[in-house]
């Protein structure tokens, strides 16, 4: 255990080592925040420090931030919100910010996220003890994950997630030990959730755990579709009809820019379904400050909602969630601004929707033009961005790539994005890092660089994709 | 799986009950805010709905929430810190609080928190790169067990906590499932850590579980005891030769009152000791936003220093906690602003200490009153609060009481407590929360209430006592 280092002092090996850490935290992988963006964050520094590189500027488009991108906060949130933070104020202990709110999140703003469902449901009622505040959706949806997770073996608990996936899934579930049972979104149809593929992933894994739960994203990142009604229909069905808790996280749930497509929020296509379903399936919904129009990301608010959830169940809850004592109070503030915007005759109102507009307008534009520049670009193909704030296109990589990369040990679409960001200062994500099928490359880019930086990363993209195709051809 | 009901409707049996829930969590206890808490909560609705009842207003000396118990934040982290948070802001991606920051934590706010180590520790050298920023000091807490728990039965990891303990430790475990070793604070010693104490759990304990980990509260919580430099000395020394890891929970380190009484860090004490010690043994220590003479634990601040952890370790933590994407970054903010208080010569200096000095003087009188008070109760005695912002007096509940308790399946101090409250509206937590010596009972109270009100909440305590010792002589 101890040993003589040559000047005679005694060394002892470490208590933690990379051979004695908790096994699940080694399982855990998280690509948003991976090698790539390390990377980037060392070039920023080189270049600050004056070293010469091919490119003037890193410009990052690996994570959903849309201030880090340069979006003006919205002013609502940030200076016309006296009167309504007087009343937050009441309602926090001393009417001070700096005290610890109810665990479950401050009384006023969970009642304000239980009206804000109901307009948005077009009445469907909601109730706010069934609203839990959280430290983001990410606290949240990792919170109900680790309720559902027992069992050893055979019945270990299995939990569905699309593929590609929001890679916080499968970073709890490795923490938490679970068994990751992947359905794979349709490509080809927009990335379609077909039934039939959650069927048979839950046939599969019926073999070698205990499916207990289905969890959506939608609209969905990495993959930017918004869900039909119909499709929401149906797979409320099958969690029905298969006993599954559903999780829905619909943090994009603003981010909806092609024609013809819209928000359905879970919980009110599951309330039209009528009592046998909506009395009986068992549904956590999720959003989050960091996303939409608001994209307060640094807050760290957000909130969950629980349909159908087992009394007893939900005592557990409040009970598991009062050891961290409460969510960020200032993330629950402007949670509360969120759900409760300006009304019409309110001085910030007008001013409140130009700006939500001109903001989601923007996006529209930018998923737009995003989708229209890469498919010029032969051997990239993307879906377009129906909604959220990413475009998830499908690379060929040729097979001398593929092969250096094997050779380096590396998934080739990070030997292709790591390229990219040596080369061009660009940061995107690969596809790897969010699951795709065998033999399929993508990457991840956000929309949120302003317009003219979109361009020009666009047109970056472009021109090391075709640059990289002939080298390795 | 279903069943048909009355009306002919298939009734489905919920995918999460109590019975299929992630029994981890079933194991979960957090005592400050358990069932007193939620009476406590019900009693006040009822109060404001205008029912009858023995006392007027619920006091709450529950929880260590200074703000909640009218004390007012310090001015300069509410309102002079304008240049401060312009720098702190030019550290943010699209300088705005609403990006995320890197997850570590904003890299600004780091070295400051290390510049503020190494002027509190006398000169000892601190490394930005060691800090990581928390939500918080309970998440850098769960975190750091989260990566030291592994192994299965006889080699299961096993945690040395306190006994009385701050039940985030003992909830922490549960959850993680791993072993809670417990060592007895010295009552009769003012609540000393003694090392044959510590030796006896550690051996015993090593019959059955992988030892890896020793916890010290210091200033104690609920104990209010100031650990002796000498006391630290002889558990870093415990630590190295047993190898255990060191996590040191720091967030009173300005909440120390008693004569004679100092806080000691052991970062500082371990690099006295020498390099035998200092580039061998690991420590953790934590600190928060929430204590000390700040009391501001809504925003979720804190840290924590790793010193000696290795580098791979640190890598796997790294990518551990970009998953929940950054901590709260008002909190980070607000933690910066209290690493780098104002210096003299800057306007807002005076008042500053003015503030400083006026809140950390009223604790210390409110310490020396509630010992004094609580100590001329016949059946109550308690050691002095030298630190921290508690007492935690032994109490003699009659054997009759203890009878009625047991027959009620209540603790004897839960059942003392939650009489307490209804008769007299005053909230304290019974010392089962945080373990004590079996057959002994205690309650731990808050020395939090402005000076008048405590005074009142101390004659209360004293008259519900001689009552109650009489009612069941
Ligand atoms: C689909 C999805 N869910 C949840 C989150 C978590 O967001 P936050 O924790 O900031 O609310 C994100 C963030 O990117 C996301 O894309
Ligand atoms: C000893 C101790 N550690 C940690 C904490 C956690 O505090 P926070 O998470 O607010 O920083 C507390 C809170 O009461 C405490 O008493």
């Amino acid at each position: 255990m101890s040993k003589m280092t040559e000047n005679g002092m005694m060394s002892r090996a470490k208590v933690l080592t990379i051979d004695t850490i908790n096994p699940t935290v080694k399982k855990v992988e998280y690509a948003v925040r991976g090698p790539i963006v390390q990377r980037a964050v060392e070039l920023e520094r080189e270049l600050s420090q004056g070293m010469k590189k091919p490119f003037a500027e890193v410009i990052k488009a690996n994570i959903g931030d849309a201030h880090a991108m340069g979006q003006q906060p919205i002013t609502f949130f940030r200076q016309d919100a006296k009167s309504r933070a007087c009343r937050i104020l009441q309602s926090c202990g001393g009417h001070s910010m700096g005290a610890y709110s109810a665990s479950q999140g401050i009384d006023s703003v969970r009642e304000d996220v239980a009206r804000y469902i109901e307009r948005r449901d077009g009445g469907v009622p909601c109730d706010p003890d069934d609203i839990y505040l959280t430290t983001g959706a990410s606290d949240g949806i990792v919170t109900m994950l680790k309720l559902l997770v027992c069992g050893e073996g055979a019945s270990r608990t299995g939990v569905m997630i699309s593929i590609p996936q929001y890679p916080l899934y499968s970073a709890a579930l490795a923490e938490l030990g679970a068994v990751q049972i992947n359905y794979y979104l349709n490509e080809e149809k927009c990335w379609s959730l077909d039934i039939p593929e959650l069927q048979r992933a839950l046939d599969e894994a019926r073999q070698y755990c205990n499916p207990r739960a289905l969890c959506i994203i939608n609209p969905g990142n990495p993959t930017g579709q918004v869900q039909s009604r119909k499709c929401i229909e149906d797979v409320i069905q099958f969690a029905a009809k298969e006993r599954l808790f559903l999780m829905a996280d619909e943090v994009y749930q603003d981010n909806v820019y092609a024609d013809g497509c819209q928000f359905h929020s879970f919980k009110k296509v599951l309330f039209e379904m009528g009592p046998e379903y909506s009395d009986t399936v068992e549904l956590a919904s999720f959003h989050s400050t960091s996303k939409c129009y608001m994209g307060e990301c640094g807050f760290r608010g957000g909130y969950m909602e629980l349909i159908n959830m087992d009394d007893e169940v939900k005592a557990q809850l409040t009970k598991l969630v009062s050891v961290r004592l409460c969510p960020p109070v200032p993330g629950q503030a402007l949670m509360d601004l969120v759900v409760n915007p300006p009304q019409p005759g309110e001085p910030s109102y007008d001013n409140f929707i130009k700006e939500r507009t001109a903001t989601l307008s923007a996006l529209a534009e930018k998923a737009k033009l995003t989708e229209q520049v890469l498919n010029t670009v032969q051997g990239i193909s993307c879906n377009p961005v129906q909604g959220a704030m990413y475009s998830f296109p499908r690379i060929t990589i040729p097979e001398k790539a593929v092969k250096e990369a094997t050779e380096k040990g590396q998934q080739p679409d990070m030997f292709y994005c790591m390229k990219m960001l040596e080369e061009t200062g660009i940061c995107l994500v690969p596809g790897s890092g969010f699951g795709q099928k065998d033999g399929t490359y993508h990457f991840r880019m956000t929309i949120l660089p302003p317009s003219d930086k979109l361009k020009i990363l666009l047109d970056k993209v472009k021109e090391f994709h075709q640059k990289f195709t002939q080298q390795y051809s």
